[in-house]
């Protein structure tokens, strides 16, 4: 049971901005121009950033409808890259790009002092821009806001995996503040 | 030097706004609701606990400007409040619903689900509210954004202590996001 009283059987952070749309409003709007806004990631890949984060935060809710929407948004031949990322970042089949992506996100995930000169030469080399590398550190940071809003109130975390499948396909089509009951 | 090409000489999460105002409107519109929003927390106690929080993280630029914000709204006969709960949380001079909420944000920076029920009655039995259990995990889990963004990327952090008193008498009067040069 969460630790307030939030609408029952509504999972993770659903129920706590129905619970106070006033500031879940701007929740879901970050979430919507961060990782459906106009970008050179592509939305599948800003998705794995946000599972990779969340698994690193051990937040069960947020890593599996994460991993969810990203599998949705590489679509059937590629959903397997988001488990194999989430298993094992260096040798997943991502990009070099994505790899230094993902590097600095988990350092990020650490804390933002964590992430050093180095890792964003190496993240430059693979091509990746300024727009990038900003976008991925406030990805990172805003999960690790998430994730402890969600666990912080111990909002309700459903166990069935389908149940993650359905979320998947609704949040690959954006982040809609979900009407109050 | 920061890690991408933000305004010189611009301090902190201002310059990262700038370069990227798309997702700055919505981290400043979430500060200016959650620390200057209608609460029976007041706008003192709210950057005591973002203060709290930051300096958990290593955050000195938040740090050092939330806890001059809180300083500035504590006024001067109580602004050593600020220093003492910094410096040590349970024997600050706060109320005890003050220091339950201290420790709940403490438990949130070290992940959601540190967060355990007898933290929630503890607090409860001081007085809190759903509200203000709420707003204290959403505050502390901001803040591990905020945190890990300026840091992440390396922003301008002053270390002239005075260029925070002077930004603590800004931010007491709100968050406005700043415009692009």
């Amino acid at each position: 049971m969460a630790h307030i009283n939030v609408p029952e059987g509504v999972p993770g952070i659903r129920s706590l901005v129905m619970f106070r749309p006033e500031t879940g409003k701007y929740l879901y709007e970050l979430a919507q121009v961060l990782l459906r806004g106009e970008s050179t990631l592509s939305e599948a890949e800003r998705e794995l950033i946000a599972a990779h984060v969340s698994s690193r935060n051990q937040c069960f809710f947020c890593m599996s409808s994460h991993a969810a929407a990203a599998r949705c948004l590489y679509g059937d031949e590629e959903a397997l890259i988001v488990d194999e990322v989430l298993h094992d970042v260096q040798n997943a089949p991502v990009s070099d790009k994505m790899k230094a992506l993902l590097n600095i996100a988990g350092k990020v995930q650490i804390l933002g002092k964590e992430v050093s000169p180095e890792d964003i030469t190496m993240a430059r080399a693979a091509g990746a821009t300024d727009r990038e590398l900003h976008d991925t550190v406030l990805i990172a940071a805003a999960f690790c806001m998430y994730n402890r809003y969600v666990d912080g109130l111990a909002s309700f975390t459903p166990t069935d995996p389908e149940a993650y499948v359905e979320m998947g396909k609704r949040m690959a089509k954006g982040y809609v503040l979900p009407q109050q009951q």
